[in-house]
């Protein structure tokens, strides 16, 4: 079936081709995307959108010697296709298999990892600049999706870029009108009146002659004036870019003229491409959010309901939670950076519309937004990922906790995140917002105590946060109410001799089986921040050995904050310090990932027979 | 002399003044920030052009029920003038002084805390919205300058709040051409082809008329489409803003009138005021970059040149390797995010123009420009401040560290750095920056040092970071060479009996005097990470009691990297963490802060001896 993409290991193959056989490959490569993403699960309707740009790029530019750089990098797997990486779609994302987002350490063609959003063209941008002070002839691609685009550090890169008239610098937008969820705010509006009407129309089809003509620049000047006031020149024009498009990013004719066009023009580029996530699938084109990033499943059938799952997940317990307060507390405002359904909160929006603020990927400003809210009497919760609330750390420091604002952060996928890997990788939130004065930063052990956390956090005066990891937790259910537990008190949970374990978040489950094996107590200690002190002196004094056990970086962790007040105390027995190690885990299951970092009940417990019996 | 200034204790009574009152006010406004500048050092040039632009929008406002959020806040002197502190002028920036920022527990007139840029219009966005959301009546107004309107966050925010039509949102855009280095980026060039031309010479006298007036508004349009292709519609009104400018904002004739009308108006508004920074003083006119932030001066004579210091400054050493680094190695990229001056590239610039990028108000990008350029084989140097690493934190993790790309970041202002206080305050490097894999991260104890050290992070293939403190050190003479320190290793400088002293960075010295005091042992530990656990258990083998000294946050720092070894190698001695406290540090002279924190080498013996003696 596959007989083109099959002569396909690297580029060089694709370029051979000629521009006739281009279109039936991309019929291919786009069911081979299908074929691998439903046996597999991963991202697919990203994917779908991007099989003829991706066709389109490659065979324009002169890969890997021209550079391109993939925005979140999601969209590359037509890309990891055509770049000699076919035959290993089936090891997608899981342990030891190539990664979901590009990896330079995966391939010569995956000049810049990505995963997090709007990187891209700041990257470009350095190696467009590295190509001019080596006197090296390349050019650097940045693709960019609308969603990324409403991220800060796009603009700043643009920004930057557009001052830099001699550099072969192309940035591709990538304009699906969708982030994960539906794109919010005005540049999305923005884009939608660049695409509305005749000018789009008429552009479509001109991709090649639109171009290098000054005659033809000119009357498209014309055009727009006499469009009057809807499209005068574009943003993308104000910030230094040559403005190009919008064009068809399905239409092969359209973008590989146009691309060769560009690749002779010297000076910031930007091609304004319009795809369709979902692109050639019918279903995925429906439901392009269903279809974003699913499992495996029978691409004659579709994605079936699935059954309700035995357990709810930490998400669901937050999303709950956050209805049951809202109800309760008319002050309460929550906010997403675009992540709606990944942070469990569509009910929300559908019960409290006007407390509901989604405002797109902008973590730096949801926070500092949020202490505005809370400036004025409102208590806004912001429910973001531990990995991206790295994005807004200094506005957590300087613009939160500086001035004790109370805003409640709910950290969902804290510690290992499983198949997207170390660039999602939620475990440094211990680490780094414990070293910042005001903060009180909580782990949830299991559904019920997530629950209680939150309530405290909220009802605590000042910036809060509670971590929670991906996934189900051990199936404990949730009440309605909202109660809180006490500020700073940890609990012990099984009492045993000689070893004392301090259990933080989700390891106190694991740490649990291994204490029972070892008759060791269990302490969950709750609370990172601030420490139960009385609690540690209390278990040093009546055990022989101390061991800590967290799902975060050993390095400034929560063992880190036993090991000083221990010292502060005056405590000296042995301690042993058990969290992930000190370098970038990669993707897999997470339960073998956990297992691999000795952090499964099994590996607590050799860990400890090893260093302590 | 100021006999209108005199009656004003707050703006209530500034709104009971005639109109024609207001000219001689403003002059005796800006003739009083001259005057008490001149007496306390501070922030003068963007005082002296704010002085108008503040009087008009306390005027107009019903301050505080309406909000002012003044963006970086240094040129709020004449806010703070007219909101009943001019009393308190001669104790700016001392300690137990007003600050040089506005501060919520100040006055109730400083409704956010500022200091770093670019967080006014998220910060106001939320005000208004909260507004609305509790149903009351008020405005919520931006001051924002061009500088800082190339950061990410301010366009995440201008996103963000042009989707809300209802709301009492006011942007005011301080366009004077000049964050603290001369601006960069398209941005700017944007801004100056609105100010050119006649555009602005028409509009500038028309603040009054050209707002309400459908029919005005539509010649207004008709005029720019007049202007062709060179202002259209504002990049501020595609984002759903209603742009209105740019006027004259040193004429309050101008000013009062179009802030009148804009308050009648709903949505989101964006007023582009043009500003001179040093108006009304010549000599800060002619040079405001010199007027920015100096010390204490006589006005009549402006500011002298001052004898050479007998010690040079951190970041002298960094400007002097820079540039004798770039001179042996052609690789050698240095990158500021609009930081030349603070930074000491000034001679690098002049030395190696086609190496040197400021990027502007750009921290994000900074980080991410420098991983690309790093992924060409090029070596940058980042200098960047310790509390504005912050804002680059999660770029540091995602795109440089996970990809362990040879990224040198030289930290200046590290630990504690006066008069500027807790807003930039770099306490929490070493913490956040040991958490995550793959960095290197080192302290300097002098100035000799650190010079080595940048040497040393240089040379290291992967990511490594020096912090440095503000100002000088202790007069140690550098050379010329570029010779590395031995990677991890710390050494001895005193033998001493009983207790060891291991101190990192800027604290070896007074650490030093402290353990001559005490006979201690002294140990310039150097690294932070890798730590030098080889000589940790040697110290620990011949001492009773160990101390780690640390100008940083004691949560997760240096001591807490100590805390941990010793637990890992099984080491169970007395442990004594000193280091900065878990508490936001306010702004004063640095040494009494120090002092203050038990940090001076009186404080460290002080402490050891309660401790251990």
């Amino acid at each position: 079936m596959t007989t083109l993409l099959n002569t396909i290991n690297s580029p060089a193959d694709l370029r051979s081709m000629t521009r006739s056989q281009l279109k039936p490959l991309a019929d291919e490569l786009r069911q081979y995307v299908l074929d691998s993403v439903s046996k597999t699960g991963g991202h697919l309707s990203s994917n779908l959108g991007t099989v003829e740009l991706t066709i389109a790029l490659h065979y324009v530019f002169n890969t890997p010697e021209d550079r391109l750089v993939w925005d979140v990098g999601h969209q590359t797997y037509p890309h990891k296709i055509l770049t000699g990486r076919r035959d290993q779609m089936h090891s997608l994302r899981q342990l030891n298999g190539i990664s979901g987002f590009p990896r330079r350490a995966e391939s010569e063609y995956d000049t810049f990892g990505t995963a997090h959003s709007s990187t891209s063209i700041s990257a470009a941008l350095g190696m467009a600049l590295a190509a001019r002070i080596k006197g090296e002839d390349r050019h650097a691609v940045a693709i960019i999706g609308d969603g990324s685009m409403t991220a800060g550090m796009a603009f700043e890169a643009m920004n930057n870029a557009g001052v830099h008239e001699d550099i072969n610098l192309l940035v591709v937008l990538n304009d699906n009108d969708m982030s994960i969820s539906p794109p919010v705010g005005a540049l999305n509006r923005y884009l939608a009146r660049l695409m509305s009407g005749k000018f789009y129309a008429a552009a479509r089809n001109v991709g090649k002659s639109v171009l290098p003509s000054p005659v033809l620049e000119l009357a498209r000047r014309f055009e727009e004036h006499a469009k009057g006031m809807i499209v005068p020149a574009t943003m993308f024009e104000e910030f230094g870019f040559n403005y190009i498009g919008p064009i068809d990013g399905h239409d092969l004719d359209s973008l590989i003229p146009t691309l060769q066009n560009i690749k002779n023009l010297k000076g910031p580029q930007f091609l304004h491409v319009v795809t369709k996530k979902g692109q050639g699938y019918k279903l995925a084109e429906a439901d392009p959010v269903l279809y974003h990033g699913p499992g495996k499943f029978n691409p004659a059938e579709g994605i079936k309901p699935a059954a309700a799952p035995a357990k709810q997940s930490y998400t669901q317990v937050f999303g709950n939670w956050l209805c049951d307060m809202a109800a309760v507390d008319q002050k309460l405002v929550g906010i997403t950076p675009a992540m709606r359904e990944g942070s469990g909160m569509v009910e929300f929006e559908k019960q409290f519309p006007k407390r509901y603020y989604d405002v797109g990927i902008a973590e730096q400003h949801s926070v500092t937004f949020a202490a505005g809210l809370a400036c004025e009497g409102l208590k806004p919760v912001v429910a973001i990922y531990s990995t991206f609330l790295q994005r807004a750390y200094d506005q957590l420091i300087h613009d939160v906790a500086l001035q004790n604002l109370d805003v409640t952060f709910a950290l969902d996928r804290a510690g290992l995140v499983g198949a997207d890997g170390a660039t999602h990788a939620g475990n440094y939130d211990l680490a780094y917002l414990r070293c910042i004065p005001n903060m009180v930063v909580m782990a949830a052990s299991d559904e019920n105590e997530c629950r209680q956390m939150l309530s405290t956090a909220y009802q605590y005066p000042g910036p809060a946060a509670v971590r929670y990891p991906r996934g189900a937790g051990t199936g404990v259910p949730t009440g309605k109410d909202l109660d809180t537990i006490p500020l700073g008190k940890g609990e012990v949970k099984r009492q045993g001799k000689r070893i004392a374990i301090l259990a933080f978040g989700s390891l106190v489950h694991p740490a649990l089986q291994a204490a029972e094996q070892l008759d060791a107590t269990l302490a969950n200690m709750r609370f990172i921040k601030p420490l139960d002190v009385e609690l540690l002196k209390s278990l040093a004094a009546s055990h022989d050995e101390l061991v800590t056990v967290e799902e975060g970086c050993t390095m400034g962790g929560a063992g880190s904050a036993v090991a000083e007040a221990m010292a502060e105390a005056g405590i000296h027995k042995p301690l042993f310090i058990l969290g992930l190690p000190d370098r970038f885990v990669d993707h897999g299951d997470p339960a073998l990932l956990l297992a691999q970092c000795g952090l499964d009940a099994a590996g607590i417990e050799k860990s400890i027979r090893a260093r302590f019996l």
